[in-house]
Parts: C-alpha cells; sequence; structure tokens
C-alpha cells in the first residue's frame, strides 16, 4: 500500500485506439506504485486509525442500512452534519468521495476550454486533470523561500481568460504557509476567476480561510476526512462555497455517489470529532520534534513544514530512497519536480515510526 | 429515499457567477426528490438487501482494515476478483464507484469537443455528461417499437467526427432486446469510435455481448453490482474492454477512488455470487407474472421489458403517479420523455409489493 517511483507508460502503444481524444494518449499513466514495507510514510496519512469506538459505531450502523438502495441523491443529511460542524449553509456544502474527485469537477466546472492557474510546484491533480480535460494550464514558480508569485499571478490574471485559480494553505508539497495579507491580494484580483483555496492540511498550520471565502460567491475552501481527520480509506473530501456555485458543482458531482457505508462512519465521525483536535496536536508535536532533531544534520535539510510532512532535502535522493527502504520506510521522491531539486517527501507518523525515521536520516550522509 | 418529480433549477440565477462555463450554467439541476413511502419502485433497484450472512462477513472485514490508510490507486485486488469472475483479463477491467462515473469518464475519454451518439429515449446520465462537459450530442430517435434505428445510427456514425457510442442492451428505460445482429451491425460500422455496450440490467435479459467486445478493442462493456447483485448502496461499476483502453480509462479515474469499504463488501459477493442467480430467477418470474397480471387492463398497456423494470403506459400519468403514491406505491415518470407518452417507469419488486403495485393499477381507470 506504499509507493514507489514506476516508469510512465508508453503512451504510443495506444495511439491506435480511434475515438480517444489526444489529450488523454498523451498523459502517462499515474506514477504510483505500492511498496509493503512497515513504516508507510509517503502519502500524508494520519498515523492513526479511527478511534475503535467510533469505527464499531459506524460499522454497527452501517449494518442496519439497506445497501440494496441507492443512497441519497447529494448525501443531504451529512451535508446538513459537516455544515453544522463548520459553521456554514448546508446548501454550499459539496461533498465528493475523496478531494480528489472535487478537484475533477472543479475542472470540468471551470477548466475546459479555458484556464487552469496555479503554481510550480504544486499538487498534482490540478495539472493533471487540466491537461487530461482540457484547459490550458498556467504554471507560475514559486519564489525561493516557497511564498507564492503574488504578483505574477495577479499579471498572469489579467493577462488569461478566467478559469480557475488554485491556492493551497498550507501549500503542498512545500508545507509552506503564506500571510494571509498575500492569499486576499490574489482572492480579490480574482474576481473573474473560481478561486480554490485547497484546505487539505489547515489543520496542522492552525489557518483558516472560510471568513474570506464567505465573502467571494466565486470562492471555494477544499477540506479532507482523509488527512486530520484519519479517514483516508473511506474517501471523502468537500467544499464550502456559495450555494450558487455549489448548485453547479453538483450538477458535475455523478448522482447517488457518497455510499451508503462512508456516510455512516462520517457521520460518526462529526458527531464526536474530539478525537481530531487530540491527533493533530501529536503530529504538529511530532513534525517540531523531528524538524528539531534534524536541524544539526551535516548534509541532509529537513525544510519547515506546517503540514504533516516535511521535505527533506539530500545529496543523493535515489541513494536516501533506498537507504530509508531498506530500513522498512517509505516516503515519497519529489526530486524531479520542478523546483525541488534534492527532495524527498516524508510524512509525520506516530512517535515510535518517527524515531525510526531520525534514526535512519542521521545515519545518511 | 424515492423520487417525486422535482421543477429543474431555475439556470438564470446565477449568471453572474464568473469562471463557470456556459455549458454546465445552461444544465438544470438532476431531477430528482425523494419520497418517502413504504413501496419504492422508482430507482429499478433490486428489492434484497445484501443476505445477512454476507453483510456481517463483509462488515467484519471492514472493522478489521485501517481506514486511516488510502486504498489501492486502481483496487488492483478487486480488478483481480472481477476479472476471474467474468473470465476477463484484469489489465482489461476498470472500477469506479458506480457506473455513472464510468459514464462521465468515458465522456472525458472521448467526448470532450467530440461526438456523443445515442438513441431517444436513453439514459439520462449518456445526454447530461456530453452537455456539461461540452461534446456535440446526437439522438435519433427508436423505432416505435423500441428498437435501435440501425440504419440511422450507422449514418450518423459516417456523418460526424467519432466519439462515444452507446448501445444499452437491454435497452433503459424501455426494457427493449436489441437483435444480437442488430447490435454487431452497429459495433462493426463504429470501429472509428469509442463504444459502449452497456449492459447494467443484463442479467435480467440473459444477453451477454463480452464475447463482441472482447473483439473490437475500442468497445467496452458496462456493468454494475447496483441492480442483480442488490448492492446500489455501495457504488460499485466496471467495464471489461481491452488492456489498451482500460489503460486510457484509469488515467481519468480518481486516483484511490474505490474506498476501503466498498472493496470489502465486494470481495465478499464476489467469492459469494450464487444469492445473485437465485434473485434474477425471482426477478425474471415476477415481472413476467406482472405483465401477465396487467395484460387485460382496459386503459393502461404494460409494456414488455427484458429489464428488471417496464414501462406502464396510462391515459393520465399524473393522476396515475398520485393515485399509486397514495397507496404508497412511488415509481418514476416518464412521459415527458421524446417518445414515451404516456408512460411511467416501474420497478419490479418482492412479491408483496408487486402485488401491492397490480392490483393498484387494477383499481386505475
Amino acid at each position: 500500500m506504499t509507493s514507489l517511483p514506476s516508469t510512465p507508460q508508453d503512451a504510443a502503444q495506444d495511439r491506435t485506439l480511434p475515438g480517444v481524444r489526444p489529450a488523454v494518449r498523451a498523459v502517462p499513466a499515474y506514477p504510483f506504485t505500492p511498496a509493503d514495507v512497515p513504516i508507510k510514510l509517503d502519502q500524508n496519512e494520519n498515523p492513526y486509525d479511527f478511534p475503535a469506538e467510533l469505527k464499531a459505531e459506524a460499522l454497527r450502523r452501517m449494518g442496519e442500512r439497506a445497501w440494496n438502495r441507492y443512497p441519497d441523491l447529494h448525501a443531504d443529511t451529512l451535508r446538513e452534519r459537516v455544515a453544522a460542524y463548520e459553521g456554514w449553509e448546508a446548501s454550499g456544502v459539496v461533498l465528493t468521495p475523496g478531494s480528489n474527485v472535487l478537484i475533477k469537477i472543479l475542472t470540468e466546472l471551470a477548466g475546459i476550454g479555458q484556464t487552469v492557474l496555479t503554481v510550480e510546484p504544486t499538487f498534482s491533480v490540478y495539472t493533471l486533470e487540466a491537461s487530461l480535460l482540457g484547459a490550458r494550464l498556467v504554471q507560475l514558480p514559486l519564489n525561493e523561500d516557497f511564498s507564492m508569485p503574488v504578483d505574477a499571478l495577479k499579471a498572469a490574471l489579467s493577462a488569461h481568460e478566467p478559469g480557475v485559480l488554485y491556492i493551497t494553505q498550507p501549500h503542498a508539497p512545500t508545507g509552506f504557509v503564506d500571510s494571509p495579507e498575500a492569499v486576499r491580494e490574489l482572492v480579490d484580483a480574482a474576481r473573474d476567476w473560481v478561486i480554490v483555496v485547497d484546505e487539505a492540511y489547515h489543520e496542522y498550520s492552525a489557518t483558516d480561510y472560510r471568513d474570506l471565502v464567505r465573502q467571494h460567491p466565486n470562492a471555494l475552501s477544499l477540506r479532507t476526512f482523509s488527512k486530520a481527520w484519519g479517514l483516508a480509506g473511506i474517501r471523502a473530501g468537500y467544499a464550502l462555497t456559495s450555494p450558487a456555485l455549489a448548485e453547479n458543482l453538483q450538477k458535475l458531482v455523478s448522482a447517488f455517489t457518497m455510499n451508503t457505508l462512508t456516510q455512516c462512519a462520517l457521520e460518526v465521525a462529526l458527531e464526536q470529532p474530539a478525537y481530531v483536535q487530540e491527533r493533530v496536536r501529536e503530529g504538529v508535536q511530532e513534525r517540531e520534534r523531528v524538524l528539531a532533531a534534524l536541524r544539526d544534520h551535516p548534509t541532509c535539510e529537513a525544510l519547515p513544514s506546517q503540514g504533516n510532512f516535511f521535505l527533506l532535502r539530500v545529496p543523493d535522493p535515489q541513494a536516501a530512497y533506498q537507504h530509508l527502504l531498506s530500513r522498512g520506510i517509505v516516503i515519497r521522491r519529489q526530486d524531479s519536480v520542478p523546483g525541488l531539486r534534492g527532495c524527498l517527501r516524508v510524512a509525520i507518523g506516530s512517535p515510535a515510526e518517527n524515531d525510526a525515521l531520525i534514526e535512519a536520516v542521521q545515519a545518511l550522509r
């Protein structure tokens, strides 16, 4: 269930397939191959499973539901629960099976034949969906310190026909958090665009752009149950936005797509969310402990982060990757990503996993 | 959890939303509003839940899995199980959370900026996704007897730039089954197209186009766990196709999209699929019993069908709908669909539900 870099498939092999759009043929297959090792720090997951008593309650409810019946068209009960938790209008909540699906939907909403604007490096799904669906992709390099190039982005907002603007806070895969002023300046400049503030990791940075999003009917906050909530396996992400934008997003969300089982798990989680806070507290504490422990490393640089992960810049990424793997630790290589020379992305695990990581990195030269 | 016709939303209200593609704004919201009545014959569901002992086993496995970990990228274990069940290559199986998602993916694969060719009436998701994603939609009316207009479809295949061709067997919402010769003639004529043979209801018609699909690398059979398998609530559909087409479809399927809970349920179902055959047998028997019971009705015409549903043509659809609803039965109106004047779509329920339906329809004048 963990990752090794895989060779992109040869797109040429299927050039004979009639009907398939050239844009799809040209994109390589998603580069992810699982590695079966004990310490899995490659997908920015929560190291802890859903609490046992909540899991038991969720399973009990699943057992009572009829699996032969379609779920709600748009998971309305769950939307109301999410809305109550977030202090939002239910009509402005859009749920999908993972926020990856929302990124696809957003590309369908405002990217096809239009523009997708983001930075580089960025979350790969933004650019993948833009390429697959025929959006004009505009990517601007981050500044040296990983902050957003605000002036260049504003210029791009004016220079291109509107579409989707992605602002990731904290940023993935750097873990950088921009100033609220920089984010506000960009959002204000993007009045003709659909503005996505991707807050997948916001619990770990204690940042929160709900107030800003509320002021812009064309903006949305993208959130997930896969990170702080520790529910990556059940697939659920959501958008908080205006009712008008939500109504248009819902047209693109496949009908009945939030399955009954996942809905039961989320209902239980939203009734008893206290565990999330405790885990985030430990995750942040562990992140700072790992970063501190690696501060004086002679050859590796652990870069500061506000997420549940950090970048480790090493002299020889391939050797470092293999070294960690030989110690039963899998991380995610990022060294071929523009702007991330020599970087590995490492998730924060449990204290014992982090100890193993620290020890393994200490041995690196 | 059942349906009442709802008013399409006013698309004009959000005309001010910047960035949103006009095609999305123009489409009305999906017209489905649940009605809470005891006899639910509006969604072509299986009247029986997943068998209790299989449900218990699925829940047991779910409890053992880690919910904090992402599922397989493309549900490879499950793809292998489906492949073994269907006698297909695992590399030619594509799984999604419901076949609605596969229809979206197919529109992304070969519809955007290209052509979607289908008949009228047809399954609404084909035309909805075509409209939302910017495909040129070409629809040709079915013949009077609900058979496909083969010559007209062949002419359209030549007249338009390729894209996606949908062939639905048995057809929804009519339940009609075309001759194998007609289907083969169309598939042979569509060599430059991606050819979808939608077999969502094939268990009820005992038709099977796997052999034909195997001969055409650009063809696929679309199947679902929502009907004969009685698992609409857990969301799972799949395509059987060539490895080359499957590889391109997988690029468009969101990563990690088959959640862990659904995977557990499907693994159990595929290990003990015997229940499906028994239910299909009863479903077919009940369908024929209901059709026979309504044969001599003075004003209503129950049309023959090979699905787990049938069309009931009535003199006053609104009155008939309300009459059934007043007896605790919800069905799906189709009378505003071109070619289906006066028609309601009625699912086959349990014997007791069908008795109630027969009695209620007998009282209609």
